[in-house]
């Protein structure tokens, strides 16, 4: 008689572990653990009439008429990326990509580009889109897709404004957060 | 000798869990059973001079010389996606992006944008881009992404033109279908 | 005292295929072993001038005044996607979408666009997105969607300049990599 018992319990244990395997799966996707997380601050500095040698962003149209809040302007930017809030930091990556402002009643944003790493840290790219509801604290994108580095890489990235010098200077605090990493 | 085969049939139930658990997973991505759907209109209302108090959307950039089917016309948008045809019924989500023209001998575009829920319903993005190949009945564009309680969500979202008015109004049924929910 | 010996071969045996199963899962994000792939070519005729009937893509912004190489100039296409380097075989596929130019001190591109399949041999489309960083051999963008037969794919997009002439023309070979396939 013992032994199905011990049978049984040795099959609970398989169950047991089959259902760790597979939670384990969906456990990656839990919000509050990704697999993989970057704190970084994003400068941009648009280029205001031709003062070339600072900027790294450039209106690629002027705003429509709509609204009061450069509706339709769409801003193309190289710019840098650092592990701190100060611009002069070492740059830990590139963020080439374009933004462009899309509401009539407040300044509001979307954005896609792509975070290009080229250090002896992290060689490889993160791409990002989404809305950047500049009114709130913080909003999340998403992260579509990463090669080299981050191969096939899945995730969310929340900005947070952290400073505004008009239409001059901004920069944005960006947590990248990895949930799918291979 | 019955401990053996009892074993047996319990590592044989045992393996069909496993295969369970695992079937379960692709059985997520069987185009006809998506884990949430949403059928959705979007209304645009494209800027015509200056009458800005209903227009929705604007033209960021002019026609090219490329054809005769406005190739290169480049619209901002901030269209509300309602859940029945009529505009003025609520909106229940927010579609910010843009859309282009792309096409030499038709009109045809291109769309990137997020669909932002802020409601009792739901709250969070999904990322949305691909060809609208308006010749079509209907065209399939990839959702690539989502936040909060989209949180990683991935699927296809299915266009079908509902009404045109020339330049002045156009309304798209959009069909969401989410193939990963997390 | 053989009966739990037996069981636990068997559950060993059991756990081993478990393993095998999660295993296998994973084993499609080898980078080295798509589930799919294409070597396709790009054709890019840019409009000069007014001469349409040859041109594939034009220009919808002109370039900024930030640098040398053209930043910020935005060219919408819809080109020709060839099996072989020969613009006149017969077109794989279409591409549609845009690219612009983001640097100041040399050429460089960034990536949005659908590759459009309607042949006897494939029907659907494939969503690619990323930096086309032009100084490099070969670099890689994502595939962040698919639909039809592609549907819900992703993987990497790996491309490399095969021709340039100036302005005019330039062909890309692009090496599709899909990583997940359904």
């Amino acid at each position: 008689m013992k032994a199905p018992l011990n049978t049984l319990s040795y099959t609970l244990f398989d169950l047991f572990l089959v259902s760790q395997s597979v939670l384990s799966v969906q456990k990656t996707m839990n919000p509050k653990r990704p697999c993989k997380r970057f704190i970084l601050y994003y400068h941009d500095i648009l280029l205001n009439g031709t003062d070339t040698s600072n900027a790294t962003s450039a209106a690629a149209t002027t705003p429509t008429k709509l609204g009061d809040f450069v509706f339709g302007l769409l801003v193309v930017f190289d710019d840098p990326v650092t592990k701190n809030q100060n611009p002069q930091s070492p740059p830990a990556a590139q963020a080439q990509g374009f933004y462009f402002y899309d509401m009539k009643t407040t300044y509001n944003a979307w954005f896609a580009y792509t975070l290009i790493f080229n250090s002896t840290e992290h060689k490889g790219t993160i791409n990002i889109m989404g809305a950047d509801m500049m009114m709130e604290k913080t909003r999340d994108l998403s992260v579509v897709g990463g090669t080299g580095d981050f191969f096939m890489a899945r995730g969310i990235a929340t900005f947070e404004t952290d400073a505004v010098e008009g239409f001059k200077y901004f920069r944005l605090k960006m947590d990248i957060k990895l949930y799918e990493c291979y």
